[in-house]
């Protein structure tokens, strides 16, 4: 499982290849919020989320002759783009397993990177065992997108930096927001801040998806009810990851749940106030700490992910922004 | 006049107020240019453009029984707001002297950062004279958007972060562009990579507003036919400024002019590949280093400010983004 000696380890690997994030705050969103925050900006990141630092993390950690072999996912967003590009600068081909009816710049953009993307039909064919087969025949390995230790420790060097830039601002106590899919970010984050005993680490997920929330509230594992239906479609997964949540359970406070209005509401905010551009999967944090009452005056939130398409950006500016 | 040492001295200054921003850079980005781009997004900066940085550099720099009386600038734009938080974070009074037909937004974003912002009407009254009066009524001291040797300093804070950035890329030979109003931006940064040989500063304009790049070509102060009719309204200055243009006749190449569809262009191009906000005239120096064939391989552009109204980011979006 992921250690903060895991963590650290990562953190050396991807020095160099993966971007130190900037920490950004501005006077008027802390005025809107009524608390001060600061915003970890992973849509900054290379392929534009953070997905990249698990990505390289598990495939830098791979003994060389396994590596060469080649690495898989199976994904058709952020954590496929991640694989895509890690594999490309280390020189080894990737594989991405695609549904066929996933949007055509998501394909287009991972093939960018260099990946081989083959696509399967959901409805006849099975992805694990396409997955398998491949695996079997060309020697790839499986990258998982929360549930693989070496994930989990590339996510969390976001909180090694988030530590570091706190303290140089000499913040001490805050609530440390993460945008919540299977949860990998929040758990390599809370095992990074687990010695930073003022910063508690909470989750943030679309209503009507909060598996995390519910998952955390009870101790079990839960699902959500429903696959589809929100616009923060990075984060929709059908139930905490079997590494997450027990690390989470202990870690983390209550899971935080936001409207898919609230979300654009933030990707609005976000663009007047932080000049970044954020997905609504990747604003979920910054909108619980905009619009949640029950939070500490000092909320450090990341801000995941920036791959959005400019018509659900549009909607976001033309409904909220001033 | 500016000097390197002045530059170094307001880089100890502005450390721990201003932002270090990033240098960003995206494979797509590239791939679309045919060259390696690099972006110094300064629309990260604190107030949402570098002119924060020229403003804590003057502010700073003024005696303490000087600055204690407060400060005063003319602008309805990003100098104003750079200014008005800059004072506001020293303890002291801004005013800042405004057309009444500013944009309101202009005149509120001013006023949350403590200034007083004072209207007059440009068609009777003379913002020198109403400027001198205050001087002589409060003490305030004026501080000039570029022609003001601390302003030039702060800015050149940009080139010295450049040159410590492009150095840990191994990057030692490139084209530096810069978006150009008055000058103030290149001229900082020009002075801080003087000692670079490898680094060659060049301004980016308007088409039709390219004051500084007809001068440089003439050598003497050219100006501009008209003075509106471009979005790029930040940097529609009528003419170089006076410590501006020979700084940059002995170190800049020659000027480098865009499109406003160009720059829209290159708004979108950021939105979809780097996740950050500029504003038109923030845009110009990325616009030139995309759409201008005789550049070198390497090409480092600042993107100088993020404050732009929904409604032209949309514009951007709609006729440019994929």
């Amino acid at each position: 499982m992921t250690t903060l000696s895991l963590i650290q380890a990562a953190a050396t690997r991807l020095s160099g290849h993966a971007r130190l994030t900037p920490l950004l705050n501005a006077p008027l969103l802390d005025a809107t919020a009524k608390r001060r925050i600061l915003v970890k900006a992973e849509c900054l990141q290379l392929t534009g989320s953070f997905k990249f630092r698990g990505a390289w993390s598990a495939v830098s950690a791979l003994p060389a002759d396994r590596r060469a072999k080649g690495v898989l996912a199976f994904s058709s967003g952020n954590h496929a783009q991640g694989i895509a590009l890690a594999a490309q600068r280390h020189g080894i081909p990737s594989v991405i397993l695609m549904p066929s009816d996933a949007p055509a710049v998501k394909i287009d953009n991972t093939r960018s990177y260099g990946a081989e993307v083959i696509l399967y039909d959901r409805t006849t064919e099975s992805r694990d065992a396409l997955g398998a087969a491949l695996t079997a025949e060309r020697g790839l390995h499986l990258i998982r997108p929360y549930d693989d230790p070496q994930v989990i420790a590339g996510q969390g060097t976001i909180g090694v930096e988030i530590a570091a830039q706190a303290a140089d601002l000499n913040i001490t106590e805050a609530a440390v927001i993460a945008c919540c899919g299977g949860g990998g970010l929040a758990t390599g984050i809370a095992l990074a801040l687990e010695p930073h005993a003022g910063f508690r680490v909470q989750t943030a997920e679309p209503a009507g998806f909060d598996d995390m929330a519910r998952s955390l509230a009870t101790g079990t594992h839960q699902s959500n009810a429903t696959a589809t239906g929100s616009i923060c479609d990075a984060i929709l997964t059908p139930t905490p990851g079997t590494l997450t949540l027990p690390v989470l359970a202990r870690l983390a406070g209550a899971g935080l749940t936001v409207t898919d209005d609230q979300a654009l509401h933030a990707m609005a905010l976000a663009f007047t106030h932080l000049r970044i551009v954020l997905e609504p999967g990747g604003a979920v944090a910054l909108a619980a700490a905009l619009f949640n009452p029950d939070l500490p005056d000092t909320v450090i939130v990341t801000a995941s992910g920036g791959n959005v398409d400019p018509a659900t950006f549009q909607t976001a500016l033309t409904r909220f922004a001033a």
